[in-house]
């Protein structure tokens, strides 16, 4: 009999179908397109910054020129926004309609210059100035008092939406909370106007206890499978300090972070064979960082199955692989070791976070 | 500049980037696969009948047994349920979460003998008869006091989730109101509590008036693209008549909802070379057939992008098509002649519906 688990944050209910569980190999594999290193039409390459946007970040050596060679990190507009950062709303009604101008910003965090190296691979040093570029993008984009709320995320593989292969994160900035980060939100206050306790919290204690879905953990965060995935190997990386905004998280704390979520991803990468997937960084929108009900998180979704009819129509996902069963094949992945990058005569300085 | 549409029922805000606007031909095409009129390895074809469970529903020539050939359409219980009919939902909590088995119903409605041919050119009174299936295991599983809502849905080609190829519909009822249906209605109730209209009766005299996001009409729906599009070409079917369930629906609405639905289709499948498509019936949960606030309607949604980490983390799409020009493209398709379903000797009574 499929059973039914609950999310306690939204309340969303998921269909676990256990009786045809799905392992790792009965899913699609994805083996990695042979990418080169160095692809002389791509704008995310070393040597093409011309044909993006002027950057508005990078970690870069010492006496390199802005927008020129010698970036390890770099950030740049959207060529192609979502939303535009310039101008004002202009909020209107049409009829019964309600309009708006699609004001925001949109911006791509460049992982590293080589562009056949995806971001579980590269050094921990690198991944952890991936995540400053995050952090620095986000506090600048905070000052805005038109932007309501800022995203993170990373598509990976072109079933999940990824257009340019080059390694790279996005982040977009919305006027307004997003429906599904004010879900989160409502179900979090729900929670904790009943128990007076935060509910990622409590997810912490029972999934530290069970240890039957936890996948990892280190000093600062803990990797796991949601009680109710909602997606094959959905996997979640929850700081263990209570803190609502991924802004304020510490040095210590971030490397940590760089290295949970590099092994996460690399321990997935082994299981599934490279599997197109997303990930989002859930904080609180730009207002309310000191909210006691929300807790800031990372969710990375494999994309191994397709959302049809019943999904769309319900909000009811059914999911093949249970969390328990996917957790296992997380643990015991094998890993091969990282292949440092080479970063010949670079230094890594604080002087640009 | 994108805009920011709001849909009037949910709230929720989608993207319309104009700037970039896709027309039909900037899709992949997606030219049917070429598949045979019969299929010996498909349990929905004829002859096959002992592949599938044991049938709950099927207009027959007269004479023809149960299970055997002489059907013209046909529901069997699915054979891999999502959720499984028998057995009591035993509620219970595991420390904070909840749980509950996975009791529910998993039907397929199969559309027509013809392994080969679509619903949308299949002849006017077969999907009239798709139609009546529709309706007739509906009203027989709300019976089912376990049961809170029924979902009709239909998932046309690979990409949109069909896993067979001969045409199908499917039915799950859920156990609950499911979060999307709760969200749709909760919008529908605000607004009515609001204005004391009903928010699809506002559309409708809206949509009707404006004319620019209208691709056609009968005595009885409208298809139209709506406002806050959320997917390329997005159409919904919306009844004139105020309704809150589908079950309710008259015996000369059905016709011209065939009409309309047969309609729409051919001007998507024109429009954009047989894409895979969602579909589905939203209607009032079984216990609440009379509500003024909800008015039932089908919903189509192509599948020609991929929600990325952007749509999966805010609920906010981002549609590459302004629904006014995809209702152009669809108004304007040219549409052959529908080949009628041969169906030599057959009596299309009314007795088994």
């Amino acid at each position: 009999m499929p059973e039914l688990r609950r999310d306690p944050i939204t309340g969303e209910w998921v269909i676990i179908a256990g009786e045809r569980a799905k392992r790792p190999k009965d899913f699609a594999s994805h083996l990695p397109a042979d990418e080169p290193e160095h692809d002389s039409t791509c704008p995310f390459c070393p040597g093409n910054e011309g044909m993006t946007p002027p950057e508005v970040l990078a970690f870069r050596h010492p006496g390199s020129e802005r927008d020129s060679t010698g970036w390890w990190v770099r950030v740049v507009p959207n060529k192609y926004p979502a939303l535009a950062v310039e101008g004002d709303l202009n909020k209107a009604g049409l009829g019964m309609y309600d309009w708006m101008n699609g004001v925001g910003a949109h911006e791509v965090i460049i992982e590293s210059p080589d562009h056949d190296r995806q971001l579980a691979h590269l050094d921990a040093r690198q991944i952890e100035d991936v995540l400053w570029a995050y952090r620095a993008r986000y506090l600048d984009l905070k000052k805005d008092p038109r932007l309501k709320y800022i995203l993170i995320f990373r598509n990976h593989g072109r079933v999940a939406g990824a257009s340019l292969t080059h390694p790279h994160s996005q982040l977009v900035a919305t006027p307004m909370v997003p429906g599904e980060v004010a879900a989160e939100l409502a179900g979090a206050k729900r929670y904790e106007g009943y128990r007076d306790r935060c509910v990622y919290c409590d997810i912490l204690r029972q999934e530290t206890n069970e240890g039957s879905r936890l996948v990892g953990e280190n000093g600062s965060f803990i990797a796991f499978e949601p009680y109710a995935s909602k997606f094959p190997f959905e996997t979640w990386l929850l700081p263990k300090r209570h803190c609502a905004s991924f802004a304020a998280i510490a040095a210590e704390e971030q490397s940590d972070f760089a290295e949970v979520l590099a092994d996460t991803l690399r321990r997935v990468d082994a299981c599934l064979l490279d599997p197109p997937y997303n990930y989002m960084i859930h904080t609180a929108p730009c207002d309310s960082d000191d909210r006691q009900d929300f807790h800031w998180h990372l969710e990375i979704f494999p994309r191994l199955t397709i959302a049809a009819g019943f999904e769309m129509g319900t909000g009811i996902y059914i999911n093949v692989t249970p969390p328990e069963m996917a957790a296992e094949c997380l643990r015991e992945a094998s890993l091969g070791a990282a292949a440092p990058v080479e970063q010949e005569g670079v230094t890594l300085g604080d002087s640009d976070r």
